[in-house]
């Protein structure tokens, strides 16, 4: 009996994203799975192959699918693993972005690796998520959350902030710096590897706090076990609102005397891989370990 | 015969800046010479400081000064060094801010050190800085220039950017970056060491490079001669403005298609130090040379 | 009742050992407590502070004592670590050494923190060791193992070596590079951290590979699961006996063909901390984390 | 006229060096060029290839050859023109190692590269070279130099030495370090780079200061100018020989006590780049600068 009955894709456009769409359409109807397809991308969609497929939001894919399969880049990933972790539903990657840290399956591959995954030749690897609470006089203000990382800064580059840093409660510096990365593991392959962060394996329990720029030449990263809380209270010195990144996007800020609390979250994200799939292989690849050598 | 006659000060508002003008003008006068006061400062000082002392604009007080002390923090001398580098005055730096590797004076060791210079005890070193011109269509459509370094990033943080550098007409990379910094020696040991950038002596002819938070790991600082002709195109890739600032001045945004050209501006800077003055032992002062060890 | 009874206490030579080996003896008997002293540092004390006290070998100390403590610097404790972790006494530490990260007691307040110890008043904290294992023809050749870090490398300075490296059987590169730290979290403050390596908090349960001097501009430091298993093969490029080093003692040398099996360790050492230790707190005045701000 | 009518062949042993110098004795031979080869690799070659060939010793073929051509690593070119640099006479490299920073020529075009530069179609660029001197008691006691980098160190993997570094005689720092490495432009796409040195261009005239492992976290890079003088005093802390490496070679030791000077070369290595030789491309090509984006 096939594991997974109910398929749903989600995606973003973009370059080569409609051919994988059409071919990913073509290869389910073969094997005769229920699909639905997100209400966002319907419209990249000629009616042949909407016919027998259901249309829904992406709420509502999480509900009612087996399985989900991204079709994009990783920020696709990362845009459908903040709205699904809730569910249970495992994620599959189908690569049409750059880098594809997080989308394993590429586009010439889709019969292959779908069909094996189909087939229950895959792994499941959980991902954790970190939660952000902005807090103002001790009440929450906002909240927001991130599978790679949740960056507190000023907002504007090249210009500094001051926060102190509490983790489990204990106090550990007051940086001027321009800003924070607070990193999960499958995050340390992004932003904070550019700001020096050291590479986590994705199974590692662990949290990374990436300086940026700091004016503390001692300062370096910190990796802290995943279960701790992180604080930053915002000190008086800010006179500008905060932005608190998560993933990239902006939607909360913070401003002195606010305090953001990083903490993971009880969600996690079902990624499947197919049995091929080797995170160091991956670095080996996307980070040139095999070429910038001298 | 005195060398400096006619003594400009500038500066600005901030924490102890009113006695330390105070305390100057008080020394300069036991000394008979000429004060100039910028307009700027004017309503900081109260009237018996003021009625033998004349009141310049800044640019006035470049033209009518032997010698200029500027009260405040680096950022104050940086802001004075970009006004005043097209005179030829030399200028000193009374330290009211946090840092003060530009300003060498010590609020508390004004009569003393202040004293040695007009009795011809110093050193003069001259600080090249450097001028941006931004072009579109080949023409040039802004100028600024910087003691310190010129940044050209996103305007938003944790925001990537994609630019082509070259140096001397040679194409050097194409980087996705948060942006670069182009630093003087000067400049080496303010934003561009919180990036990572070397420390350049101050007579160093040379210009430093230093990617922010670089897609590329291989991508390193780069140190060219000084005379070097820096060009960064702006990639079509890019569709907000983006700020080229200048000593953390915002005075210029470029767009998609735009160059960013800097280049040595032809009037240095001429710093007093008093002889006691080592760049050495302000970095081991100032950087923690002596205390971060482990 | 007090918890601990009979008080091992051991040490190495070094400036001010006599002096804060003789003050806690004193002390010590001022609690009626029984006490068994290193041979190997008896000959440091005067008959009048020998005369009911007994003494042992170390590994005997180990049996029969419920507390240990260490006089000297980091390196004493690590020894004693390396010695201790199998029996499950718990080890405290009075600094007689430059840093002091794993020597909390400072000599100036024996009688205060080690009589809160004894009071019941302290935490402890399990540390890790690691296991090196090194085989040839997959026969086990040599065995140490190591509280901060396991390095192998080339034993002669600037000089390069070659191997793989795998973690949990996984292949992640081939590197030339100067060779390999694997570090403990409590190694993470020390050998690793200035390679470059991320500082790790004691409690995380992580391993730490920082490469050195490599030749590949895009290896970064990696942190795994702490129960991974690390191997390390030596390339037959190499024509020396390379060292494997264990907390920076030599015990154990592999050659072309050998692979270094890297593991943590079943005992683990249990640290006694008074009650105001922090780890952070440690950062901040070791690291410099607040005087190297510019 | 052709510039060059003497041409020097020298080189070492190594995979595929033989079939590059037959292809180029070949060649020479029929642009009609008086060939005179090393008789540190005359054994490698047949008769048939030496018959009308002059063989001598390195230093002679400096002094009768008007182009010399290595054939082998950039350590073949780095041996060369430590020898070499005091003759006036032009070296140009066929690449038969790994990297190949020094050597332009590829074995696959060795007829085109090297005709072309016959041809007169080429560009000389100066490099300089640095001495290093060691004093004992103000005494110097030994002498070698290096055109990429001189490295001081433990000679001993992983372990601390510590010394005193000054800069045209004014005390910089004392540093507990695995020691430090001082390089030229040359030098710093090599080890230096490896450690964390910026990138210098070839024709910038400044010396990197690079330690290596400091256990000061705010010890950076140093860039001086190339004209400054450069000791470092050892300290009576090191109780063993430490090496100065010379481009990897250790020729020198020094001990507690002793000075080790190390200033510019007076004479100058004149190495030849066809003209497609681009040093940013090296950079692009060799260091992974299109290949390493994440």
């Amino acid at each position: 009996m096939d594991p997974f009955r109910n398929i749903g894709i989600i995606g973003r456009e973009g370059s080569g994203v409609v051919e994988s769409l059409q071919r990913l359409i073509v290869f389910l109807r073969t094997r005769g799975l229920n699909i639905i397809i997100g209400d966002h991308i319907q419209h990249l969609l000629e009616p042949q192959y909407l016919h027998d497929v259901r249309v829904s939001s992406r709420k509502m894919i999480g509900e009612v699918s087996d399985l989900i399969i991204v079709v994009g880049g990783d920020g696709s990933l990362l845009a459908a693993a903040r709205t699904l972790a809730r569910f249970d539903v495992p994620v599959l990657g189908v690569n049409r972005g750059r880098l594809g840290f997080l989308t394993d399956v590429s586009p010439d591959e889709i019969e292959q690796r779908v069909g094996e995954v189909l087939d229950g030749q895959y792994r499941i690897e959980k991902r954790f998520l970190l939660d952000a609470v902005v807090t103002r006089n001790g009440e929450p203000i906002g909240v927001a959350d991130a599978l790679n990382d949740i960056v507190v800064n000023s907002g504007t580059s090249a210009k500094m902030i001051e926060f102190e840093l509490y983790i489990e409660g204990e106090f550990v510096y007051r940086q001027r710096s321009d800003g924070l990365i607070v990193s999960t593991p499958t995050g340390s392959t992004a932003y904070s590897l550019s700001g020096g962060g050291p590479i986590m394996h994705p199974r590692l329990d662990a949290i990374a706090l990436v300086p940026m720029f700091p004016h503390t030449l001692s300062s370096r990263p910190i990796v802290v076990d995943g279960n701790s809380e992180i604080k930053i209270v915002i000190c008086e010195s800010n006179t500008t609102q905060l932005p608190v990144s998560c993933d990239g996007q902006v939607h909360l800020t913070a401003q002195s005397g606010d305090a953001v609390y990083v903490t993971k979250k009880p969600h996690k994200l079902k990624m499947i891989h197919p049995l091929n799939h080797s995170f160091y292989a991956s670095c080996r690849d996307k980070l040139g370990w095999n070429t910038s050598n001298f």
